[in-house]
């Protein structure tokens, strides 16, 4: 009973995270990566926002063969949001500004809960996201964030690196020059602080900031390299040894798939 | 078969993430936190490293009731991690040298899986552990992250901070003086590179840390504090607002609970 004159409860924004199979060939079961919780939480959203409607509607379609849809997908309100958002990030807009993006959340005001997501693993860590989870605090609306996997986490507890300080810087520049300087940067700032610190590359270049990494690294810094994580065809890997052993054991089967690098001593 | 003259087959190091109820008085259900590939894979493991073995237990307790343990608890191999560790860091050990966790997994050079665990979340991130799978690594041993839940990244996505570009530096100092020049030293950073600054603070003290960032930060500085993550009886929170709304809203009530402190711009 909604006492007369009381504004009407809102809906949350749930932040729901995908497998980390995308664009991969073969599928994890969603019963190794999601909890039932985040899976039945996901099969009850019917208002979406997404990284990307095609991809958010495959996931839904496996969600469904284990906990029934709410609702027939079609039947979904799916917003994609900007592609501005996704190749310039949640801070920078198109004018320069960060991206409001509570017009997003209306279904939320109006009392429905609203999911977001992205390709992989979670919103708003390591992919965009975190305007609309700003929208949603500035709108007051509850945040509720579900379980499930984030290779950054699971790279960097594989790591064997330093997980009481620990940084994600994102990706390297890809000029050459500007990136041997980046990562001598981030080695010092590793080496002197005792700070991890962890990047991503896109999968086909992977091979290339590897071999930077292992050229341009001291021969005593300790690096590391995920990938495939959580996958179950066997690819999942981590390797984690000091640089002089990485230059007697430079792999290159498995640089194909989405990796995380680690460094420090 | 083995061949003759081969080596036996060597056990994985499986890094087993706990629930993030230690302590409460609510326990969250198993299945909403952690997948059930997850909880299959801890009831079948018979060795284990962890911080504390009757919270292991306790744990496995629980997962029993979901997937039936291999073996009775009581016919488990379960070896704390020497106090140093935990109190210290894998990074100093008490010769002033890193801990050596290497012959804590000979169950695995022998053949079987090893289990690592902590008392909340995700061995080895913001938890000491490290050590251990360094020790894998070196011994050629294959290290396996399950997906669990890290209050860490959960509270990241929550808050609407940049998570494209962050870091987790622990703890701040206690010293009244010395806490302050690191807020504004990592305020500085945040605003000035982007980089989110996240910590943690022992849950008694929280009410004092969100008191010193509120009154130490620049008004327009947005402070995220999470709090409770994954519980279920209503009491798991995020707040992200700038500091001059905090200043305006300062909670009291939901300041026992385990927390996780973000600042960003």
């Amino acid at each position: 009973m909604n006492p007369a004159g009381a504004p009407p409860a809102t809906g949350r924004l749930l932040l729901v995270p995908a497998t980390l199979d995308f664009g991969c060939e073969t599928l994890t079961p969603l019963s190794d990566v999601l909890p039932t919780g985040t899976l039945t939480a996901a099969a009850t959203i019917e208002h979406w926002v997404c990284e990307n409607a095609k991809t958010l509607r495959a996931f839904l379609k496996r969600v469904d063969s284990h906990v029934p849809l709410a609702r027939p997908l079609q039947q979904l309100s799916i917003t994609e949001l900007p592609r501005d958002v996704y190749k310039k990030g949640d801070h920078a807009g198109a004018a320069g500004g960060a991206f409001d993006a509570r017009p997003l959340l209306a279904a939320a005001l109006a009392g429905h809960d609203v999911g977001l997501a992205s390709e992989a693993g979670m919103p708003a860590v390591a992919d965009p996201g975190s305007s609309v989870v700003r929208a949603a605090h500035d709108l007051g609306l509850t945040v509720l964030p579900l379980v499930g996997p984030v290779s950054l986490l699971l790279a960097l507890a594989a790591s064997g690196l330093n997980g009481q300080d620990f940084a994600f810087v994102g990706y390297l520049p890809q000029d050459t020059v500007q990136r041997i300087a980046r990562i001598r940067e981030l080695e010092s700032l590793a080496l002197k602080t005792g700070q991890t610190q962890l990047f991503i590359e896109t999968p086909y270049r992977n091979a290339a900031l590897l071999q930077a990494l292992v050229q341009s690294l001291q021969p005593h810094t300790r690096l590391s390299v995920s990938s495939g994580l959580t996958l179950t065809d066997g690819s999942a890997t981590t390797h984690s040894r000091l640089v002089k052993a990485w230059r007697q054991h430079l792999p290159a089967s498995e640089m194909r798939l989405p990796a995380v690098f680690g460094i420090g001593r």
